[in-house]
């Protein structure tokens, strides 16, 4: 078992995370790209009609099938023909060190010494002409519940008469599976989605236009290597299942929210959409930037074996620095930049994406490769570092304002909303997730599956 | 529109509702096979290491793969090859018309007066020489709370100082999303799963096998074509858009649903396995039995207008007995057969198949082909008809004789259950289900997770 003191020793050791490592495309090597070669990505993205491959590197993309057709990808032995592949799932059921393989040559092709910088430049493609898709078919997508936080404003709000915590929280990550179909690449546009509602304070639902459009700042884990009905995973061993991390909105509708989810839950108000940033930064990459898990406090019962682990506690924990940023129609319109609402830290759930995995499986239930397990919405103690509107503004009660005057609550249409993420942390470069946006566009003015 | 007297000139002029057809095969003719050549379900079974699509007939299968090598397909032009897959997707995309003149066509290549009998028997496999598998791979499976009776009764039992139904009940068809890496089919051994719950009064939780593991009576609909994200399926359409109906027991962990499900519903308590019955009853099969959904009662609000229509009205319900039947391990070594432990209707669901796919897609969310929605329990108003044992046996407190002198409570450790279902009506041929069954095998002895 490592130490701390070992675990950082084999981080500094590595190249890929030297923070004086430079690359020879320029625009990896500015200050505030996500995507320096620290970072290395992977992707699915569209060119030619074809989807692939590709690695992100500053403002490009590497073409890993372009570099496996150039003969550039055979030290990679038999994983070589799979970075040609149209979708990362054969590549992610190789598992962590299939990754950390194609990883590395991406790192000694991109690196500022390389000697087949000019050989490679050709397989650059410029993200601003990519359209990016799924990386991967998402058989089954969860959504946890793991921010303390988020999980009392959110009781204080909705029961204000009850306990602000159910007593399962601190027992248990949470969760309810979500809706796989309706899982979309970043920039898909969010139609306002219709359902019922309670408008007044009787029990008289009516079917309209949700009322209440809300985003959730979520982080989300891919499942690379499964594991066999029946079989749990152990907690030490749920590093080598995640390939890799990106960004989620996992959209919402409050007042469908509110009116369907007794007693199963959640179900219409979240299954409209669900967008992903498109980027996924290995585990690898994420390494320096693992932490101890967030102090669970005084009175929180002891841990499960099962969701407990001396290398856990030392770094189960990712330091992921979230911000939502938002434009409206108008902003848009007066040529003014997205604003940023809210300002959070993954380091603070009360659950970490390690045990998220352990639990999901402990009952024997098969995880399968490219699974899409989400950490639930990403709030901080301070109510204005929520990562939801509806706990934001007090379920739409006390607006924000917004640089240009503009008082927000919930969405409107014609709102963008858009996600960021970063890792920092002394002596390393920092690294980031690309996007997870969206923008709100009107309901369907037809009432549901009414015929023209 | 169809009055109520076209819709049974319809069914009264097909042939292959007839029942005075018969088949070549004699086991489809006898009083209780569930396999009628009015019936001719669609399937996927295993023979010499392929999958292949197969149609119940009697105690065999005609293998569609074989039909189609020996071009006795050829009349289904472009549907023919869609035959000799290996999963009925391709089928199933197709729609109803496509299903319908496959359906039509065994009709006629095994009816008793097909001039082919000698050439297709050839093709016929036995059902207890081939190994069912799922018909095709579930991208998202639902499942729904439809049975008034099972949600007033689960309401007594479980939260009994509060009113039975929660108001929402009767406004919309509940509920959420299942997991669909472990939808198996029938004969799959059920293994009893680990999970955290309350044993005592208080609020510590430990992690234990379930002591209340339980079955769930349902039935549920493969969807055909799918519909686009963002495109609500309109009620009167719903019927193009279901391939057809199989049995499902959503097993249960009562114990750990109990302590999870607050607030985003039921996870590990359910995920760890769920069982269908291999063959698909197609729509087409099904029309003598569809029948006016069940009465709302005085006391409902008024229909949604996207769950609700003429025809709707008029064969929104599915007329199926359904059955499930116990056998104990000591059962099994005194030689007994399994006793019935509960029998009820499906026409009494207070919400429909029709009804779930259409409230389903109202919010945009996408169906695809080869998802699943399951009914939920379908209990009945007597107790002694529920479809579950948290109902049967009030939790356990109450337990079932069974003819042995056992007393029957939760699930034991080698009990073996069995679902059956059937279409009966007068002047009709009855059809029924085949079986789903599963046995329940002992908990892993380890710790989830740790290591030998």
């Amino acid at each position: 078992l490592a130490t701390r003191d070992q675990q950082w020793a084999d981080v500094q050791e590595d190249e890929t995370h030297s923070s004086a490592a430079l690359s020879w495309v320029s625009s990896a090597n500015t200050a505030d790209t996500d995507f320096p070669i620290q970072n290395l990505p992977f992707g699915v993205f569209q060119k030619d009609g074809t989807a692939r491959i590709g690695i992100g590197i500053g403002d490009q993309i590497l073409d890993l099938r372009w570099a496996y057709q150039k003969g550039m990808l055979s030290s990679l032995g038999g994983l070589a023909p799979l970075c040609a592949e149209a979708t990362l799932k054969p590549l992610m059921e190789k598992g962590r060190a299939a990754a950390r393989q194609v990883r590395r040559l991406a790192f000694q092709l991109l690196h500022a010494g390389s000697a087949q910088q000019e050989r490679v430049r050709a397989g650059l493609v410029s993200m601003q002409e990519a359209e990016m898709m799924l990386p991967v078919e998402i058989g089954d997508f969860t959504d946890f519940y793991t921010s303390v936080h988020h999980a009392r404003r959110g009781g204080k709000i909705a029961r204000p008469s009850s306990p602000e915590l159910f007593p399962n929280f601190k027992n248990l990550p949470i969760a309810y599976h979500g809706r796989a179909s309706t899982v979309v690449p970043s920039g898909t546009l969010c139609r306002r989605p219709w359902g019922q509602f309670l408008t007044g304070s009787n029990d008289l639902s009516h079917m309209a236009p949700t009322q209440k459009l809300d985003f959730e700042l979520e982080v989300g884990c891919y499942v690379g290597p499964g594991n066999h009905h029946g079989q749990p995973i152990a907690l030490v061993d749920t590093p080598q299942h995640i390939f890799g991390v990106c960004l989620v909105n996992d959209w919402s509708a409050r007042d469908i929210q509110r009116w369907e989810s007794q007693p199963l839950g959640p179900f219409l108000s979240k299954s409209f959409m669900t967008s992903v940033s498109p980027w996924v930064v290995t585990l690898d990459a994420l390494q320096p930037f693992q932490v101890p898990p967030a102090d669970r406090g005084d009175d929180a019962p002891r841990l499960s074996p099962y969701l407990d682990s001396p290398e856990h506690r030392l770094k189960g924990g990712l330091d992921i620095t979230l911000q939502v940023l938002l434009r409206t129609s108008r902003m848009r319109e007066d040529g003014r930049d997205a604003a940023v609402v809210t300002e959070t830290r993954y380091a603070n759930q009360f659950w970490t994406s390690f045990q998220m995995l352990a639990h999901h499986s402990s009952n024997g239930c098969n995880l399968r490769t490219g699974d899409l397990l989400s950490s639930g919405t990403v709030s901080d103690s301070e109510q204005s570092r929520a990562g939801c509107l509806f706990e934001l503004t007090w379920d739409g009660t006390t607006p924000i304002p917004l640089p240009n005057g503009e008082q927000l609550t919930y969405l409107s249409d014609g709102d963008e909303v858009v996600f960021r993420g970063r890792c920092s942390r002394d002596g390393y470069r920092s690294i980031g997730f690309g996007t997870c946006s969206g923008l709100v566009i009107p309901a369907l003015s037809q009432y549901p599956g009414a015929r023209a």
